[in-house]
């Protein structure tokens, strides 16, 4: 199996995908192109008519996208575990994890994941918005389960929000108390360790998803 | 079961979520709502924390966004069959409706869905680089599934796909033979035609989605 993805400094996508595999310990070979290259285009080329990571090829079948690689892994490998088991919950899972794939706009465009940095942005309404979104399901999740993940084991949602923790940690966004006490789990949790050590030894700038001012 | 919906001349994302209960002929109550409306963000208020139509509301569990719909109702009710059974398939299937729910912007903003008008508009090149790639995509199916839906038996990815049979014809998009045939069979299908039917009867115009000039 092999698994293609972006910066670790800067490619959200990428984390979302690459977490399932870390945390389940599944054998993948990470294969790390640098964004908006020459030889990131050349690479996918061939592999993916979308030409955006991550990608994963397996055994002949290539997945692209990467809340569609999370639902293959857990069908094919996981036995439909990295969805909660609870019916309420997992149809939860699946509605949060749905709007981050297919929302917070603003949150992207404002503030994009750029690890290694601390800056200061000046956010309009629409980024306003869904921070106060993002904090409202994750300090919901944090009274149902106490110090657990949002719906206390990990599910594919922790992956979906991930990013979020970084970015919040980036630009200095202030949450509430159940949801700073996500977010800290999300950046104590060994994966995501993992991921920061990798990605600290990056040194390319990708200009595209360099924001705000320096603090 | 309680499916909140938009209009149906409009509503894309609707469509995608009502299809699979048409599809399976599954016992729902379809409520309207009018898009943009005081009425329709009072009603969804304390029901979804998004003000987003589709809804579904089963059995005490609300779930929103298109996507999370359709997976919820493919386990619970279908066992799974609004997937295809083959492996390679499902994956394939999976990738390009989260391409579809994460992607295709300028298709979107450029040719909102529109069922009673016949526009002409002026195609950016984002709007057309979408265009194409949904032409591959129901050219390369077609090629594998002759006459079939997309994956041979009707599945999620066709619910994904639909709204867009109906943009190709409101704004006139020319296609090439195997997406033609393709949209053909989508428009000619029982549940689409019944949407139209009752599509039809709708006289509220929503400004937001009204695009280009009449042919
Ligand atoms: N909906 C896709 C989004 C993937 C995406 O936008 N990836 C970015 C990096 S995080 C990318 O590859 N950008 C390169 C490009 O757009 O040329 C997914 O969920 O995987
Ligand atoms: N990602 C959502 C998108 C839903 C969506 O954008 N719905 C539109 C109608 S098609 C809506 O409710 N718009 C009302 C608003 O934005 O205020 C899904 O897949 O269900």
């Amino acid at each position: 199996m092999q698994l293609f993805i972006g910066n670790q400094n800067y490619s959200s996508w990428s984390l979302r995908a690459w977490l399932i595999f870390s945390q389940y310990n599944l054998d993948v070979e990470v294969v790390k192109l640098k964004l908006f290259t020459e030889d990131f285009y050349q690479t996918l080329e061939g592999i993916t008519p979308t030409a955006k990571v991550p990608i994963l090829v397996d055994d002949g079948i290539t997945v692209w996208d990467s809340f569609a690689i999370l639902e293959y892994v857990n069908e094919r490998y996981l036995q439909g575990n990295a969805w909660p088991s609870d019916v309420l919950d997992r149809a939860k899972a699946r509605a949060i994890s749905a709007e981050m794939h297919s929302g917070f706009f603003e949150l992207r465009n404002e503030l994009p994941m750029n690890i290694r940095a601390r800056r200061n942005v000046d956010l309009g309404d629409g980024a306003l918005k869904d921070i106060a979104r993002i904090d409202a399901i994750w300090a919901e999740q944090a009274e149902l389960y106490p110090d657990g993940w949002l719906f206390g084991e990990w599910s594919i949602a922790d992956a979906m929000y991930a990013p979020v923790a970084l970015r919040f940690l980036t630009y200095g966004i202030e949450l509430s108390e159940g949801a700073k006490a996500y977010q800290k789990k999300v950046l104590a949790s060994d994966s995501l360790q993992q991921w920061l050590k990798d990605a600290s030894f990056e040194k390319d700038i990708v200009e595209e998803d360099e924001a705000g001012e320096a603090v």
